[in-house]
């Protein structure tokens, strides 16, 4: 296909196409005349994975070619391909292309909880240091949660992580499925948030009952819902 | 309490306690001089979900006024009261304290899974909007998601919902109460997506094996766990 179909078909306008191709983010296409290139699928794939990571994930153009060009070395091995996206596998220098220099910053009670559930986890995945920093700050507030009083939610988040990976398997191609799984990772945690606030408010009619006054949208509870 | 270990206690500064004394966020205290009050609990639980409003959620002094006043007038009613900190129970005027005028956005994928959840939700949850906006982002980036497809997560985050009841059900005090619901419902997102992070990696070593080079953290995975 010409560059202007694949600007149609990926959502990329033509200018950025062309700066990706001359920052090599994009291997060139095969020269059909002095000013035509030839494009194909694996390029549309290739740039669907890139505005997966600039757009969703946020990296800089640099950073998106350092990934690209690991994922595209290790296609043959989803987790490593899986772990590359989600910048958690160190590249061939021992550390992820996309974190700073210097070892993680101490988890403990990640590090517990992730014991204490049976899982492996890379040292880089940051969302390590995200568990310890979100229990510091509620403790900072009063609320006395540990890495135990998350137990109950690391259990919910292994089922909704087999949901997740369910849908990857159905995808054969490697650069796709690793598109899909930045955009599933990152664009689905709205909704999911979503989802937990209004199973919140149907609880607590459930457990606090209908009050004083019906609720003002007073949909009838359905019969056997208790 | 004098108003230096009402700011101490809960750690807003003396500053800003007037402030909210001046704006009637917080009532005035027993005057015991003329230049000075006694405070009690009541305010210093007052002062906790005022800075949970204005510091988690986000409110304006002003909202959080609103939305502390309907919340002292309604005390008694549990699923009442947590609606109006949430921003999704219509005040004395018809519409939540804290949402622009006019109607909510229609939401229909919400709307139907809602209804195939049997859940009971107003219609000013701001989080129905948050599911149909999710849903269009990932099907303009060719991710075939809809409704249906949110369903087993649905039934994970009913789940999730009741941890986060049984946790207040242990508070009696309703402003208490009300003022973990708010920080555990948005303080606590960033766990819970931190969470499912952690256990992707899990399950995509269980599915895709260790492949050819073994994780950089290495640690043996435990017997039994397959």
């Amino acid at each position: 296909m010409r560059i202007s179909e694949l600007s149609r078909r990926s959502g990329v306008s033509n200018a950025t196409i062309k700066y990706y191709l001359r920052e090599g983010l994009l291997p060139p296409g095969r020269a059909t005349a002095a000013t035509q290139a030839e494009y194909d699928e694996s390029h549309l794939r290739r740039l669907r994975l890139i505005r997966a990571l600039t757009g969703v994930r946020g990296l800089s153009v640099a950073s998106a070619k350092q990934v690209l060009d690991a994922s595209s070395a290790h296609q043959t091995d989803t987790h490593r391909l899986l772990g590359i996206v989600f910048g958690i596998w160190p590249s061939e220098a021992g550390r992820p292309e996309t974190q700073a220099d210097g070892p993680p910053e101490p988890s403990p009670e990640a590090a517990a909880l992730i014991e204490a559930m049976g899982w492996s986890v890379s040292d880089y995945n940051p969302a390590r240091q995200v568990i310890d920093q979100t229990l510091r700050t509620l403790r900072s507030l009063g609320i006395d949660y540990d890495w135990q009083t998350l137990l109950p939610y690391a259990e919910l988040a292994a089922r909704t992580a087999r949901h997740d990976l369910d849908r990857l398997d159905t995808i054969t191609d490697p650069l796709e499925k690793a598109e899909q799984a930045v955009l599933l990772t990152f664009l689905l945690e709205p909704a999911l948030m979503a989802l937990r606030r209004l199973a919140q408010e149907d609880e607590s009619i459930v457990r606090y009952g209908d009050g004083p006054d019906a609720p003002p949208s007073g949909e009838a509870r359905p019969p056997g819902h208790e």
